[in-house]
């Protein structure tokens, strides 16, 4: 039984509140049950230096949690002085994953950042953080469309979206929470598209490493949640 | 005239949204029109080095901008590896603001950290924090007492807000917005308590200096918002 | 009593020592009782990037403390590897009191950088520093005027001073000392110009928070404390 | 056709130099192809503060290029100031994949610091590093065994080995080196242990997300590579 | 011709004044012609960790130069966020200059840390530091055998001090300027105790190497600066 | 007797290999005894910004040990966040060593970095690693003669090599290894060109000031040490 009475197979809540910011071109406040993520996309008319002159545009990501998002306090990474590995990995891992859904050369010499700060943490933050990042993106291409600046359906080639899976007490389970994931002998978050790609997977054994039979059933079950989330995305910002 | 159509002497909107946090002692987001900040109050058993077996405790803030809280995204502190001047100057007066009606004895020795992580900026954001820390203090409190760790009425020996002013257009002005804030010629914080002391006062001229009389006519309505504002704390956490 | 036998609105000695840098294009070592700080105006022909081709100049300031100017001995902020919260707040002061002053437009695209670094600190570091900043930049602008660079009667429209107030054992007194400022109740810094205008107050109770009847009474004593410094200024310089 | 002329499924020449360190408790440096990692072992009595009498040990990894170990002059890490994200990323997977086969308990509080340093990069720098790591961890524990501090058949509870499998030219292949690596579609990394137990799994899609079929084929590449890699770690350590 | 009329065996002249922190345990502010330096030696009776109860003391040293005390504006390093290698290289010289005749074992557990910051500099001012923070060194000493916790002839075995030369248009000339220091071809910095010991030599040929009978010429010409050196120490602390 | 059994003019074994690098323009793997220090030659199109269209190219070395290159494992510099001040110290001889032999102008705007990084210490790797980058400098230059860049013989106009001496145990030994350099009372580096110029002398004494007979001693051992390397490098690059 999972601490939260969830079926194996069964998500959290998910939902998505769009246009939350007065100043960003594209803004969304996703919640997977109580992982709250606020992710705003700004629009930038300069490109990293190795584009320049390349016609082709970026996206990239930042990824931060507010100091209390945790049950117990963290440092500021600001105080700190330094983004620490976590932080860095999951901002390279949202970028990509954002990036593999997008004409680079249809957007132009624009960058646009997706920024995804933590308000509130259960579990499954950078999957929020992908799956409610792809819906600020979104809006930010639309804005940019009534402007007559880009295209979003050439810009956009396909939706994205993201879930953990695990084995908790010998179990496949999806969509883990912060009580799960925290017990669970096997993590992994799978990152796929509208069209079933896969586009990132990542599987880590806590302690004891599992077997390709388990390793298949996470896989199994991430793809329902993706479809899940898919449809969830498309209802959200038709 | 004012850019909002307010009167010289009318604050924003101003609301406390407590308890948002599912993991902080005390919460509070706060609200002074479109200026949101977020304020979480931490309890900490452990307090700085030089106050060990001192018996007393401290409280002590931090403050932040997510990067699109503003009209351009700003860069990461996080990222840029420090806090600018801005930031330490912030959070070291909301800091002291709320250390000045705290009996630091009757907490005894813990610390609560509170965090103050601005989600939306449109002028007094500083004011804000302050004002709605306060109410995330208490509210941290509060859950102390209730665990009889403390008893707030010895703790909290006040109430603690703040407001801006500024002569805006030649007219000293109350609680001001960004649009008056970039254009106004001198700036001034305030932070009073509720019986009317002055806990700080910050004025600055950004152009020509200002006159005494100028000043004297913002220290006037900053006591007015001051009042106003203790007495919205007193509905919020009643 | 004040510990240094002075009646409450009497001032340290002030000098100022002007010329004592070899290489600076303005310099002058002020002293405020046993507070010394030597000030150095720099010229450059760069501005900061934003004011690049406006045709405005820029005055900015730095800070810093020798490590044992100090009763006990101060990390170097140079070996720690940034400089400290106070120190940013006080030199971004120090920038904005003496930009109070000039006609940036009349300066010319150039920057001139002050940098006030305290040999010996016995309380008002800042408010030396602002006052003995200033001739420095005077003599800085003479000899940009001797080079037939600028007319320093268009650049330097008044004089700009500064002079910290306290509560000490409930007696406002004008220029603390380090014995008064480190047991006052209530400590107000105070930057004034040659004509009176405000161009900064901040007043900070340390303790208990003070009234409005004492704040009164130390903007009473600053601004005659204000008076003399200029005065002093205007004998130093002429 | 492989710019290697390697058939799909041939790994490059791997190779073991074992002992090679006059001080580290173990070491080696470990060749696939051209790419090589010096990898040493160092055994330190005191472990990370958060096992403190806990009993259990700790074995942890770090990870460096030498500046001219790629085609281009890479900036030293050292005097940039910060380890970059790939370079967090890298380690914190190494010191995972090593920690999978080890029983810190049988360990015992001390902390075993493998430092994987790449002295020629030619693709494939992380999964070199993880299977030479484990020969350099072997030995430590043989010079500890030697000691009479541990029994290696207790703590070591299985090899560990890791290798790189990518989609090129829509051909599925094992082990890519760097002229393969960067025309890549897709690359993933696995580790694996002796017993084909999974303990990490990193797939990415650098441009077109990939389909299921192929991940499973780069699965099963992955799975005969890691046989032979421990195999051979099997002839190096014997 | 020297650019300052000296004879190539002339140094400037050398001056001490003593006494002149209000804090300092010794201070001492030392002139070689316009290069000024001030030295603070500040005794704390804490010892770095590896001499913790080994009965032993340490001195230490720091070095830094006011931003303008050179000719062109340098940039602060407590701004830039370090000290540059050459900062870092003189404090390391003078502190082991220093504890070359300092009996540590008889100074007991204890700490003193030599501050010598540039006022202004014209040339030699690593070797004015080692001068000058000898003086200061020796007046902090006399500062605790007057309060009977040391015995300064016991801890304080010999006098210290240092001196440049170079080659100056082909002539072997002492005591640098920083005229002659920018146009020398070779610069050596010497240090010596007052029995004529070598406790550092540091030679190096600015752009052509030079002979081993220039060197020796050099050498020579040190032995008879430092014992002038010596004999202006002895004078100013008898 | 030393611990090595060496006679006291004896140096260790040293070697070059060459051309150890399948990336850099130039490389040598130079050992002296058990010391080992991996030298690469980089060359790079851009020249420091002060000498930008000056027709004068640039020299410059980096400095590094491996974390377990020591007896006790250090950490690494990457991750502590700054170069410690030896290595700056080193890394900056290295360069002005090598830029002694270096005709800048026959060199051409094109800079060279020469990376030198220790995988195996036992006293002597600054001495090793001007030695050996002499040589990887060397055959950049050959590179850059292959491709009519420049000609070699022009550009390098002498050679340069480095050894370390001392006073161990009373007697003045050649090229100190780690057990002598860690019990001997003086330590000296000579660093001087095939001509027997001398580009470098640095002696320190590590307790005891030493007499300049001693330092003479040194001097005359190093002649010959230094003659015999220069040997060995014709020998290598020929």
């Amino acid at each position: 039984m999972r601490p939260s009475k969830r079926q194996p197979e069964e998500m959290r809540a998910v939902s998505f509140e769009r246009g939350i910011s007065k100043h960003a071109e594209g803004s969304c406040l996703v919640k997977f049950g109580d992982t709250q993520v606020l992710c705003t996309a700004s629009l930038e008319e300069k490109v990293p230096s190795w584009l320049r002159n390349s016609g082709k545009g970026w996206v990239t990501a930042e990824y931060g949690m507010l100091p209390r998002s945790t049950g117990d306090r963290m440092r500021r990474e600001a105080s700190s002085g330094k983004q620490g590995g976590r932080t860095l990995e999951i901002q390279r891992l949202i970028g990509r994953s954002l990036r593999s859904v997008v004409d680079l050369k249809a957007l132009g010499e624009m960058q646009i950042t997706v920024d995804c700060d933590v308000l509130q943490a259960d579990g499954g933050t950078r999957t929020a953080a992908i799956t409610g990042g792809f819906v600020a993106l979104h809006d930010c291409l639309s804005w940019m469309q009534a402007r007559h600046m880009i295209s979003v359906e050439r810009v956009l080639k396909d939706h994205v979206a993201a879930i953990s899976c695990g084995i908790y007490e010998d179990t496949p389970v999806l969509d883990l929470d912060y009580a799960e994931d925290s017990a669970a002998a096997t993590d992994a978050n799978f990152v796929m598209t509208g069209k079933c790609g896969i586009v990132e997977v990542q599987g880590t054994a806590e302690g004891e490493p599992f077997s390709e039979e388990q390793f298949q059933a996470l896989l199994a079950l991430a793809k329902t949640g993706i479809a899940r989330l898919v449809e969830l995305q498309k209802m959200a910002v038709s």
